[in-house]
């Protein structure tokens, strides 16, 4: 029977300010990516975050970011690379402590929104990460965007990586995703996300914004929880997917 | 043959600002408390530190506090103990994951500033941090204030607290230190501070601003890092411990 | 003809978090307490914000916080109150030359959370924040709470003070607010807090937790832009005053 | 008689963490740069410089940056241009209200670290910081890098420019600054900084790295108080400016 990952990112709400929709997402997905505090997320968060997790027995994932808060970890910034494995393994280390404190255990690393985009082109950001994540603990899995640059060097390495596709983005025919500013780029139809990601599952492929059919292999499939449709969304994939006997299961 | 603990407040840097002296310091404590990002430090001020310590074998606790950079962690803030608890949680397991890359281990856990003032007294507090103590893991030690609140709390407990005296402060003649801001509250002769360690380790007393002699019973003596005179006190105590062949060693 | 000045706290979103309702509630108030940056707000939604309010020819007023953007401003913080009129000072001016830059005019300033709060109790916490007003422009008016020590401080100076009381929140008997914490705390019904509202403005009183009557002299009412029920609240206002033929406009 | 500008980043404290020299330099200065809480400084900081600034009747401008404190604003960020102007009008307007509290001016803008030098070559963060400068007081002056991109933003419009050149840098064949991270980028030899200083001013031209002169012309010159020798460089300038009769004073 084939067996897939859904994850999604979680903890993204901050002191008083509310993001996403965690509590109705957390019993669709089977592993979820929390924030670490330096994008989005607070030590409060993430303990709230990780008990939700374990309570639908959801794996856990931290998803570190570079420190701008007011950016949500957008933005672009040109940090030294040794600089940066450091920050990564402090936030990696915050989380994996407290979800042990419960006796749980850290699975995976996820990095967040423009390092995760760098981290798939530019080689020493995508080191920096890899070097985090395996300095803290070799049992940990490296999740990344599929076919690209972080991946080469974790077959380069001991680490474990596990590609990533996005069941609710656009690609481009490079395999890159399109530009979150462009019209189109975030799919809101349930129907459409869920169709995506059958044809990923069953095809190995995704259909980009130019109608051009590539090859796409995943193991993990990405919902944006901050969408409003990632309910339905992932309702309407649990369906489809149970349709063919599909699993979900965290990988 | 008796033997003594020395810490020191070290890593309190902060990307291009530098505080104290660390690496001067460092040989002469077997312990220190590693500052965690939210009073002081950050994930890179504290790779260096850590492998300071590592350097010299110096025995590393982690020295968290209050979120407030700007107040250098010595203004009280009224947080909810159950909030304050994950604070402290994310900070432990932020330098424990990072001790641990290198293969070392996390020994202690001192509260920083206001924070650790604050433990000393009110009970809500003393309990937040012994319980984000225990719950990151029960090998830690407490470091307190000798005789305060926080000890009674760890007695209660399965915590082993280790009692701190100071040796560079002016105590009152209840126990407390004088503040801060008041004159004398901060001794800078290296050999006012060595006697008050020797009458400490010896006779488990100190001299209060009153001249009054009290009972003070501890098991490692701080010194304050960004005293100008901090170097040449913790000579004059190593002169003087050697002199009675006291040996300085992690507890 | 009466007439009432309704305000409203605006502006608090952050980066990419969204509080409020504020393109809703703009139209119903006459004046709004923009944050500046420490509790809430950031320049880009300060920028929103002021572009909202002269759209509407709503009165602006600065609402400075303590430096406390994970707390939301309502932790109590132990600050110098020297250095707290600096950091103060900082704040208004932030704004008040965003808003001069449209060629507009900052009216007042407005206390957030905690600090007002404190302002409200603490005299040389009250006299901070009069100072920081008073230097930062003469002309600039003080809201605070009706009938509290901040007011009794503007009053031995030179500095024009508007009494606020709160449309939405149920009082204590000694005019103070019941804690947000407390059951009841908040109003949410609409009708009631229109007859609250009619209450303070046709009798200068206002019905407490017990139920006793207590004089309560106000010039402006604040409806919390964060409650769900705000905007009904306000219509449920606007409906009562107009009836009365009370004008709802900038003091 | 012949006269310029000397010119220094003041006001980079922040909190417990010192740098700098401000008050040994700044009777040596004739304008400062104030940084205004972003890469550095904070509101208590900024009033104690602005005073010492009063002081000595030295012209004050303001330092905004990227919001890195950690990064000390030296890290390239990617900000949208827009919402970059509001971080600037933010910053200009903190510190422009907290000098007018004194009755005193703030007399120009020069953008710190990354952003200097990204404005000096990107069109679009060029003009987000003219626009920022235009758009708070047309009266004030922007300070950058002489013969820069941001200098002919500023003939474009009605902005008055000054051309800045570096006293204790080492310059490129193009006229760009050697990078910080090399070695001789940053002269410390006093009398070498003093013969760089005249060059410009008698003859508007420079000795770059290779021994080639190439023209620059500037107002005003600029000396890092936080290198160890910017005393001593300070004093070297003014001995050989007297010795040509050539007065420091305020653009």
């Amino acid at each position: 029977m084939k067996r897939i990952d859904l994850n999604c990112d979680m903890g993204e709400s901050f002191g008083h300010y509310q993001i996403g929709n965690d509590a109705a997402i957390m019993p669709l997905v089977s592993s979820c990516n929390i924030a670490c505090g330096f994008h989005a997320g607070d030590p409060v968060v993430m303990d709230r975050t990780i008990n939700l997790a374990l309570e639908h027995k959801v794996q856990i994932g931290a998803h570190p970011a570079y420190p701008d808060l007011n950016g949500f970890g957008r933005r672009q910034m040109q940090i030294d690379p040794a600089d940066l494995r450091h920050i990564l393994k402090y936030q990696i280390s915050a989380l994996k402590g407290m979800v042990e404190s419960y006796g749980a255990r850290l699975a995976y690393v996820k990095p967040h929104g423009a390092l995760y985009n760098t981290a798939a082109r530019e080689e020493t950001v995508a080191k920096a990460v890899a070097d985090a994540v395996r300095e803290i603990d070799e049992g940990l899995t490296l999740m990344g965007l599929a076919g690209s640059l972080v991946a080469a060097i974790c077959e380069q390495t001991s680490i474990r990586f596990v590609a990533e596709a996005f069941a609710d983005r656009r690609y481009r025919d490079n395999g890159s995703l399109c530009s979150r500013k462009a019209k189109g780029a975030v799919l809101d139809d349930p129907e459409e996300v869920a169709q995506q990601v059958l044809r990923m599952v069953l095809h190995e492929e995704v259909k980009t914004e130019t109608g051009k059919i590539i090859p796409l292999q995943a193991q993990s499939f990405c919902i944006h929880g901050d969408n409003p449709t990632a309910l339905d969304s992932l309702q309407a994939i649990h369906r489809i997917l149970q349709e063919r006997e599909i699993i979900v299961s965290a990988f």
